[in-house]
């Protein structure tokens, strides 16, 4: 029988074209990060399920692809359930894994340690436009450093490297503080239980705007605190004045310290940044992941709906593999999101390196394929791509494939060429 | 409970320093084969498991990772045995994939498509030092070239590359001819059923020698057989000539084409070829897979034993997918091997870029750190690597740790710099 093309369902093929483009990407990720000092690492794609299940991925621990146990055949009959035949999946994302690596390795890292990881993840996701179930991430995060250095590197290296990719374009980074947001809901009286929702309702905004999350708050919890509550929102600026100018309502809600250290951060990044991006408070950006403690922040690009990068800090999940908890602060670019815009958009690589082909006529000579290989191992050793290929039966048609993946010179050599 | 600090059995964090060499390694292997013409392709992790386990992997389908089917919750009392379970596993190399891929993608691919795949793959082995249940690997691959076009370019691309990695170092490649070792057995009479074990004994020359091999194949299949067999390699030499003069011993077991088209890859390479490697024709050359068709080769490395590369001919495999056979022919670097021959000889990656640590006291003035910032920004601006750190208690062993790392050059700045 037939073995099986397509590849297996939600993961797909990558061609030559997009893989230039990921190359590119990567490589200027990594020169750009490479030259803050964060260092490459690698984590493993496998997980042990236990920490895949361990409340840190929300949504994402129902998209777990389990693997099954190895070793002595499964004897299915003694299998009660699915934690009988499982004891390790693929992650789901980089940061649990990053935790761990960081746990068990921390005698043999700087502190504190900055990692850059690319690489492969997995969700069972429902397939659809744009949305795979082995996608690649691309995160760098700095390890126990408590202070705001961390944020602010991470907020100039990642718009410097989305500088580099994305030329002339403008960004617009958001930020905010999940203190502030815990800290406005509580004025506005919202239960501690229900925060959770408020939340929700909230990073709707942008979908279903002002109008439609104060029908959901009332909805949710009545007229009063929703009022209350968007009251703080109204007429709020997007400066470290706005917030500010937060420090007398949140009062006995929140530490002044946090205000004021947002407002450091926003500050420092706004005078040393050369790039062309705008940094503004959002205290309506929420970020779905529950792990975040502190600082949070995403970056759009002028043009694009959603998000190409987000991040934030997450000071308690490296203390749930050591025990003591550790200073983390993460920013993921969204590379597959960056991709197809690049891809939308037409983008080209700027050549660097001539690309010439070498096309021979069929049963050419022994000798003549020598020279011809000669030849091309010299232009090879000047930096140079050569291809050598047979000449196909129409030729014309050849040589327009080979112009479509960027050879602009050609050179032929037929069996007559001695005579 | 705390969360697992280890990594899964048998799978291996990447440390910086290793990472480092890694993608040093990864950069010469993309350049050297991107020069050739050879483009890189991605293929996903996960394959259908008909397709894993379709006898193209000989003993690694026996170490596949089997994924949990997804979809509705697993009703135990309905699973018979594992196919109920099952229906995509982690691959097990990047060559069926690659199959898979080419075979599903042939329209949008050039003719003949020279890839470069480079990528992990999982194999379920005891784990054991040096041997992971996780590593990566490295192939080209040329589909679509019948002629030796295909062979010459990639030991020349190959070697280019190996002697680009460890420089210096001198190479030899071993090359060899699936039908030469089929002649070989069937001119000594044994059965075709009991040539596969014949090669499985022949593939332990190097470990246990004539005799050995002499011994192991008496009790096979007699003392004459084994005679008439030895007796071939006896005082073969391992030049073309060696080839030619296998001619009219095989007459009517092998079609003379073959051995003249040996004849003619190794002197186009030896005549084309610029490195420091030699070429010789190894009559003991089995390699393990069952896919290969024709030629065969592997390369090791002056000083290391075992092979750091190796490949062959297979061009019934894309076949299994389309029906119609395509040429292909593979090489595949031994990606982890080299890392381990660098690490354990200590390399060190040629420095490109000046290291700067600009270390700075803690609590300093915000004012200041923003020049700080500035300063290692401007700094990075022209190409260097510049690392923002607060000074540690411990400023001695900081900047040990940082030297290690391959910084060079440190400033200071303390609470005191604007007084």
């Amino acid at each position: 029988m037939a073995l099986i093309k397509k590849s297996v369902t939600g993961m797909k093929d990558i061609l030559p074209e997009e893989m230039f483009i990921r190359d590119y990407l990567i490589n200027i990720i990594k020169k750009t990060y490479g030259s803050f000092g964060f260092t490459s690492i690698e984590t493993p794609a496998m997980e042990h399920i236990e920490n895949l299940l361990s409340k840190q991925g929300g949504d994402n621990e129902k998209l777990i692809f389990k693997i099954l146990k190895r070793g002595e055949k499964l004897k299915l009959e003694n299998i009660k359930d699915e934690n009988d035949l499982v004891d390790a999946g693929l992650r789901y994302d980089l940061t649990l894994p990053l935790a761990r690596y960081y746990s068990n390795n921390q005698a043999n890292l700087p502190n504190p340690f900055k990692a850059l990881q690319i690489g492969n993840v997995y969700r069972a996701d429902r397939p659809q436009k744009g949305r795979f179930r082995q996608f690649t991430q691309c995160d760098i995060d700095i390890l126990g450093e408590a202070s705001n250095l961390a944020e602010i590197e991470l907020i100039l290296a990642t718009t410097k490297a989305l500088s580099e990719i994305a030329k002339g374009k403008h960004f617009s980074v958001r930020i905010n503080d999940r203190r502030i947001l815990m800290a406005m809901a509580l004025y506005a009286g919202y239960d501690e239980d229900n925060i959770g929702n408020v939340f929700i309702i909230l990073d709707k905004m942008d979908k279903i705007g002002m109008d439609g999350v104060k029908k959901e708050l009332t909805e949710l919890d009545g007229e009063e605190k929703c009022s209350k509550y968007l009251s703080l929102f109204e007429g709020l600026k997007d400066n470290t004045e706005a917030v500010l100018s937060l420090k007398d309502k949140l009062k006995g809600f929140i530490e002044d310290g946090v205000l004021d250290s947002l407002c450091e951060i926003m500050d420092t990044v706004l005078e040393v940044n050369t790039n062309d991006f705008s940094l503004v408070f959002d205290p309506t950006l929420v970020r779905g992941m529950g792990y975040y403690t502190g600082t949070i922040f995403e970056v759009s690009m002028e043009g694009f709906s959603g998000s190409v990068a987000g991040g934030g800090r997450y000071d308690k999940m490296i203390g749930r593999f050591t025990g003591n908890d550790t200073p983390a602060c993460g920013f993921s670019i969204g590379f597959e999101r960056i991709i197809t815009i690049l891809l939308d958009a037409g983008f080209k690589i700027p050549d660097e390196s001539r690309k010439i082909a070498f096309l021979y006529e069929k049963n050419i000579d022994g000798n003549v394929l020598k020279d011809i290989l000669k030849e091309a191992a010299s232009l090879r050793e000047d930096g140079n791509i050569v291809l050598v290929s047979k000449m196909n039966k129409n030729k014309k048609f050849q040589k327009e494939g080979l112009e479509k993946q960027g050879y602009t010179e050609f050179k032929e050599f037929y069996r007559e060429a001695l005579k």
